[in-house]
């Protein structure tokens, strides 16, 4: 069943912790972004690698054209001169051919042929030396395991609580956060609200014989990766038209995956056996909620919800005060249909995410100042469609340019930053990368991942998400109590308000059964729209009007409704606050901080390779080694001393009193 | 549906942490201890009670005896001065049954009468206060919640954080235990071999009508209590067979329960309507791992299988010595059929566990020593039986005189007197509790809880468990890897060895299609039994032996087996280690500790009642509150710097610049 993750060590990192948010913006499946594998690639390779690919294409035209030449020749029993300079030529176009395919080749398997080779040899390393030291343990491994499962060892363990312990240090305790801590267990109701329960699904497949189930889209993936990478014959359109494929895998439905693995013929890797027509699978574990069997639950597939729906009693706990932000640190749970990339794709992991609430209309931060001149590599979505790298733009430029919508986001970005480069992340292989349009939910302002590169690709690891007031507004309308803030007016302020009474009557002698329908979009309509109509009504007397939810426009006639402004005193504002998010998978940060921190040195003798993790102390599992410098009974009594002084300093350290410092 | 839970705070405190424990030994269910009810009766109460009933009943008659004479005389038109005087005699019969009545009113509902309704009036107040500031929160609130669960609001979720710190501290570090963090979701293969998906079950019933659950044994707990304390006309013998029925209600079948709740006529609390019969519910949560829909799981209901599982490769890692201990911090899972006593039983909690692996011919501790002259309340198994109370003894007394089994578990009831009392719990209303032997399962050694007296009674917080071998001989069992550890030798040793070597040819012809069964049972002789049956074989010729999955005796001749003894030369002793298990309840800890901090106190003025918890430093949520003596603008600057320095250092704390010093 688990060919590579057995053999891998353990950990229990995160699944797809930013699908939840992207998720809810499709309307049949979610799927993942290509986060964990080779980055999508730039658009300078791909000219050249299509320009490659005719050149291949015309060099064994040009192949066959002259092997049929020197069949000719023979065929004519030509002279020999003849025949050996058609020959010659023939070799000289196979050499050219060769070396095409060879660039070809290079191109296709990523930088420099032998890149993906050395990655996975490196992370094999990685892995054998987590295993071996226990950093990572295959959950119940002696039940031969499950899948995407995975305990921390002692090492892995310590790791993983110095990393929390500096998570709560730089971000709760330093930015005065309200940390909560909620069950996994979750009514069906949340998770209703926030769309979980009708969208957080993948597509599935299913081998027709033996029932095994495959993700759709990773199939569609493995084959179009494969033919790109070894079909070397692959026409330039063909491989265009796989190229365009994988990049708009995530946005197709379940109808067009069906029949793209149709098309190209796909059956079930393990058996070749054909598959099922692709079908939504939701990711939750479901369970129940006492003996009844009448209340259905799921464990949590990430930690906000429960910070939402306690938002009225966390802004009364800050004296009804915006801005604020809530955090909390626990285990989410999401069903993987197959997991894959070992420790980065699992069933269960630890997620550390805030919740910061702001005043939409004031998304400034008072110390943002304090990360303005922070200078990293980010990736904007311009420099993505225009084919270009990640550049160094420094943070308050990328704030007062609005490459970055406003500062609060920009705060946490540099934030974080400093969060995973103190934890010894490589500057030089993070990167913030700022989703595309189609990447994000409707309702997002603007969206960042921190990603970091490693032998997997450049993986997402924190989300930092501008969600604006989406998920306050889906709480208070499913539960029927107000998530809103009040901003409380020093003096009573006249503002003038929108008025649209539509007049009933007129209305349902003119849409009967549909009035309700015209009533909802009429009073649905913003400033702007409502004085255009008001202005039309009076000049022409009646005007178009499109009902979305009856899918046509509409005549709306002068008698219809009333537009009009009213003067009010208003001694309050009432409002839904924004919600900028940032979510750490923190499983993912600590894997990919084994590779920044791993090399390999050879031993004093020199006759054998060094396995090392180099930790900042921040992070190490074990802070330092107490050891005498000689064998001695009165040096190993001070060794003992010293040790105890330091657990109860609370500095983990290890004692070894042969006396002999090990190379 | 809530109706005292939504009214109090909340918290993620624990089940029944230790039942999983208890029920293993259970054939068909597993009902609670009464740890969170008011502690047992202690026997000279007992007596006391009984004695008063029999008085009562007396007087009752002397009443009625009396009043039919003054009844007679009136009849009779007896003297005024005689009826007068047998009046008077009857109303001095009256005083005094009324003075027997109120004295067996205090003696059935607690020490002294008001005491249990002070108890829930300070339980209240501190309830109020604690869901006021947040420390809990009922989840999900604005859906109403669900029975069972809480979130830790901020100040909460800062004192479990502390308390899980210092656990470490306390524990992992200074102990140099092996840390694991393993997953919540765990596929039931592991809970099958651990008993829990056989017998981790609480006997229920239904209401008839609507469906609504109740555990059986809680309904007739409800109703000898209340019987007990509210029906004072109760004969001496009725309360004596009540009281019984509580003591042993643990240890009763489904079918006793049944019989007890139709005997005593028992109906649905909230309706009235009948029961039906009492049927196992399994506490776990159930889920499915995978798409497939085949692969079983269920949330963990306690931390330590997954150490177990692992303990090949802990073993390892400890350089294949012993002792040495695993632990853990997580969450469980037990879906309690109707979660009452608010934050004591819950449906998701934290639990913190220690497995010590030890040599079962070993089990002293090199560092008793330290903890051998603590000294605190113990209440062994003999006191709890002849009725007396718990008593001081020196730790070190308890293990020498063998009220403790051995070295190892006192040392860790020492940590966790130690433990416990760091946090803040009260000295004098702590107290480890010996198990009685019918509340062991038969594998345990020993066992002994910490109990922490709060208004809910006596409060089983951390059991102490010495489980010997079990738990890794049922996984070596089912799993098929051998979960031992071998002690090598510095000489070979030269063992005699106990030989049986049954003749199959033999017993296939004398026992056929059963040979099977008599060859197992043969082989699994001990030493003992077998030298026995050869020397009756040697003398008789033939023997009787019971085989116990026939059940029933066969006759074994001499031609059919060998016994012998065999010198062999060994290199080491394969054992199966034995497991000492601290297991924490962390949110019952908390809870304790909330009752235990708090007091109340006038304001300043005098004017209102102040609720304050004095936590110690250690746990308290907020450590220190900066505030200017005066308000100025210099000295305010001077406390953000200093706010700013105490952030860095880690010390969560308060800004104050109002200048104002409360009261």
């Amino acid at each position: 069943m688990r060919t590579f993750s057995t053999i891998i060590a353990s950990s229990t990192p995160i699944g797809r912790y930013l699908i939840s948010r992207l998720s809810l913006r499709r309307s049949h499946a979610i799927s993942v972004k290509p986060q964990a594998s080779t980055p999508p690639m730039a658009a300078a390779d791909a000219s050249n690698e299509e320009s490659l690919r005719r050149t291949l294409a015309e060099k064994q035209s040009a192949v066959d054209a002259q092997g049929n030449a020197v069949r000719a020749l023979k065929a004519a029993k030509a002279s020999k001169p003849d025949i050996d300079a058609a020959i010659e030529s023939l070799n000289r176009l196979k050499l050219e051919k060769s070396s095409v395919e060879r660039e070809l080749q290079s191109v296709v398997s990523g930088s420099g042929g032998g890149a993906s080779v050395n990655r996975e040899a490196f992370r094999q390393t990685v892995f054998n030396t987590l295993e071996r030291r226990l950093f990572f343990i295959p959950s119940f491994k002696i039940y031969r395991g499950v899948a995407g499962l995975y305990d921390y060892g002692p090492p892995g363990c310590a790791v993983k609580s110095n990393v929390l312990a500096f998570w709560r240090q730089h971000f709760v305790l330093e930015e005065d956060m309200l940390e909560v801590d909620c069950p996994c267990v979750t009514p069906e109701a949340v998770l209703k609200a926030s769309g979980h329960v009708e969208k957080f699904t993948d597509l599935m497949v299913k081998d027709e014989k033996m029932g095994t189930c495959y993700r759709a889209d990773h199939l569609l993936k493995d084959f179009g990766n494969e033919k790109l990478e070894k079909d070397l014959s692959l026409s330039a359109e063909k491989a265009a038209e796989l190229r365009h494929l994988l990049a708009v895998l995530d946005d197709l439905s379940a109808e067009e995956l069906g029949a793209k693995i149709k098309e190209y013929g796909i059956t079930a890797p393990d058996t070749k056996n054909p598959l099922s027509d692709p079908y939504p699978f939701n990711l939750m574990f479901q369970t129940s909620i006492g003996p009844s069997g009448l209340i259905p639950g799921y464990m949590r597939p990430e930690t906000a919800q429960g910070i939402f729906v306690n938002f009225k009693d966390l802004y009364y706990y800050n004296g009804n005060k915006l801005p604020f932000a809530a955090a909390q640190i626990g285990q989410a749970f999401r069903n993987e249909i197959s997991p894959r990339q070992g420790l980065l794709r699992v069933r269960e992991f630890t997620l550390a995410e805030i919740e910061h609430f702001v005043d939409p209309q004031d998304k400034s931060h008072a110390k943002f100042s304090e990360v303005a001149n922070l200078e990293f590599l980010m990736f904007p979505r311009e420099e993505q469609m225009s084919g270009k790298s990640a550049k160094r733009i420094p943070l308050g430029e990328a704030v007062s340019k609005g490459i970055v919508n406003n500062e609060t986001l920009g705060y946490f970005i540099g934030r974080v930053y400093l969060f995973l480069t103190c934890l010894g992340i490589d500057k030089e292989r993070l990167r913030f990368r700022q989703h595309l349009a189609n990447e994000m939910a409707h309702y997002a302002a603007d969206c960042w991942d921190a990603e970091i590169e490693c032998s997997y690709g450049w993986i997402e690891c924190v989300g930092i998400a501008d969600r604006s007031a989406y998920d306050l507004h889906a709480h208070t309308e499913k539960s029927g109590v107000a998530l809103v803030a009040q901003e409380k007016f020093s003096e009573p302020r006249e503002v003038e308000k929108l008025v649209i009474a539509p007049v009933k009557k007129e209305l349902g002698l003119a849409f009967k059964g549909s009035q309700k329908n015209v009533v909802e979009a009429l009073e649905a309509m913003n400033e702007k729209e409502a004085m255009e109509m008001k202005a039309a009504l009076e000049s022409k007397g009646e005007v178009e009007f499109y009902v979305c939810t009856l899918g046509k426009n509409v005549c709306i006639k002068k008698n219809m409704l009333l537009i009009s402004k009213e003067k009010k005193k208003e001694h309050q504002r009432v409002f839904t606050p924004s919600v900028i998010e940032p979510s750490f998978g923190i499983g993912r940060i600590i894997y990919c901080l084994y590779e920044h921190s791993f090399y390999t040195r050879p031993s004093k003798a020199g006759d054998e390779q060094l396995n090392v993790f180099r930790f900042p102390p921040l992070v190490a599992p074990i802070k330092c080694t107490v050891f005498p410098l000689v064998q001695n009974q009165q040096y190993e009594e001070v060794a003992k001393v010293i040790s105890k002084l330091l657990k109860v300093a609370g500095i983990s350290h290890k004692i070894d009193i042969t006396g002999l410092c090990s190379g």
